[in-house]
């Protein structure tokens, strides 16, 4: 079934014209006519014939790729922040690698693990929350790049502001009438997260604007960090009314808590998460969204725009997040224990 | 803070060695003494120095890369596959490319749309359902192919017994003594899915050996395929004690109108999921797992193994499901109403 694949030599043979005449179309250099141009697309469409990115590579100098570079692949933020880095990529006809480092991350000089240099003409990161030295390390690789999810001063960035998000949150509790707002956060061994501490210090000027103190817990990270946290809080003389997570795989572990304590969701303790992850709706859960499609697009975007010129390669965007209300928060009913 | 990449000539000359040596050493070429080989590869370190995947595979025919052709990346299901895949590829020092085709699926001839000719040593699809008609044209390509979640005659292919789990997950409520057991499939425009079919027929075969009549609701796909089901399985004159979902978003549609209902799980209605989503867990919704990392990781090892001769590109591997107890599935109370 399968067939030698054809060559440039086919194409011109079935066009009719010179070697150079079909690089340059397929290359979309200048000076061919319509016509011809026109002639060779169709010869080499007809034999199913796609440009060879090493060859072409050759003589542009270019790759057509693009790395993107995840720490990992499996929670819910990367698959659809890369579905829309992937959107812009193809509208500029360049190709996908993807690298997962994962515990890689761990190791002194992780960076040098990765065949980047000379397989792709630009890297972008997603929530790498890298180091300076880190930075200096992929500038190496000789190529642009663009970083998610972390603001780098001079360095082409795409970013949610998580100082205002988890304000916002905070502002709608305490509108909401709730005093006792505890916060959840998590707690990593690994490395420490900028997003992790922006969200925290969000949440704690918004206590402190109202003139209340913060109260703030972290135990671990994803579900188990929230049912421990949450265990922790429920234990205390006095409860709070209402619980901010750091991110929404925390709420819900503190939503298990709560479900299997009997605790009611809102009617004894309101619950708040951070991100709209593909679960909170299925829980009702009050969030704050911050569309990693929509990052992921502009971060594509912004990555063709650096390689074309058209974007400078210190561009800051800053993403808007968004609250997005469910049945998880409501106002308290006045002072009472857990049970009313 | 960009400096020239090294090449393959600073190498050379830092490790005190010709060219060729460099090129045997660094393509893992035989015929190299080990004391040369190590001072080769110290120097390239030294140098940051790696190689060019184009330039090498110029000399080896290979790219080095393999391209990973999904539908979508936003669900769940693909990330953690993705995960796996990555995992095994890095272990053979392969990149992985990854084109989400999305809409461009339901076009004619979207296959030739992918630019993996000469680009890609080798093709993985995730949950592609491609026609035989489809999978010619990606022979075209000219590389080894792998299938997962596609059981094809003759073709690498990795997935799980779709009808075996709908089976057990049957039995199991079968086994709680429920009888009216019905069954939420989901309902596509674009193509029709042969694990979707497969998961049916495991339904529909647990109760006929039960003696007992089909009773499967389509209505469409996603959460809120879930939640229309659910409402006419509610709206029957004699609802079910329990619901099997073709897969767990389709559950988790279903949960949200019996809480909403107030209806309560499992009380009166069990409710069993089929993927062990990420958010079953949260629901504690009984479900069936089928490991999709693993998955991943096995078709991707499978694919080096084609590639280096080790594996048969006709190699059918059947990965195991697990049913996953959880607190949404427990013996209907005697045959009473909704509300008991």
């Amino acid at each position: 079934m399968r067939s030698q694949p054809a060559s440039m030599r086919d194409v011109a043979h079935r066009a009719g014209v010179s070697l150079s005449t079909v690089s340059r179309v397929l290359r979309g250099a200048p000076g061919v006519a319509p016509e011809v141009r026109r002639r060779v697309q169709h010869a080499a469409d007809e034999l199913s014939y796609v440009v060879s990115r090493n060859a072409s590579g050759l003589v542009t100098g270019r790759t057509g790729r693009v790395a993107v570079i995840v720490p990992f692949l499996q929670p819910w933020f990367f698959g659809v922040a890369l579905s829309g880095i992937s959107d812009a990529l193809r509208e500029a006809d360049l190709d996908m690698l993807v690298y997962q480092v994962g515990e890689t991350r761990a190791r002194e000089g992780w960076t040098r693990a990765l065949p980047l240099r000379r397989n792709t003409d630009a890297v972008i990161t997603v929530s790498m929350d890298l180091s300076e030295e880190e930075c200096q390390r992929l500038d190496d690789v000789g190529v642009p790049m663009v970083l998610v999810g972390q603001c780098a001063p001079g360095r082409a960035s795409v970013y949610i502001d998580d100082r205002a998000g988890t304000a916002g949150a905070t502002q709608h509790l305490l509108n909401l009438g709730h005093t006792r707002i505890a916060y959840i956060g998590s707690r990593r061994e690994e490395w420490s997260s900028g997003s992790s501490r922006h969200r925290l210090e969000g949440y704690e000027a918004g206590m402190a604007a109202a003139g209340l103190t913060p109260w703030s817990v972290s135990k671990a990270t994803g579900r188990t960090g929230g049912e421990l946290a949450m265990g922790e809080l429920l234990s205390d003389r006095d409860p709070p009314t209402a619980v901010l997570a750091e991110f929404d795989g925390l709420a819900m572990g503190a939503h298990r808590i709560l479900r299997r304590s009997g605790v009611r969701v809102p009617e004894s303790i309101s619950l708040m998460g951070f991100d709209n992850h593909d679960a909170a709706a299925v829980l009702d859960l009050t969030t704050v969204d911050q569309a990693p499609y929509d990052i992921g697009l502009t971060a594509g975007r912004l990555t063709v725009g650096v390689l074309d010129g058209t974007a400078r390669s210190d561009s800051h965007v800053e993403m808007p997040t968004q609250i997005i209300l469910r049945q998880s928060t409501a106002s308290p009913r006045g002072s009472r224990g857990l049970s009313s």
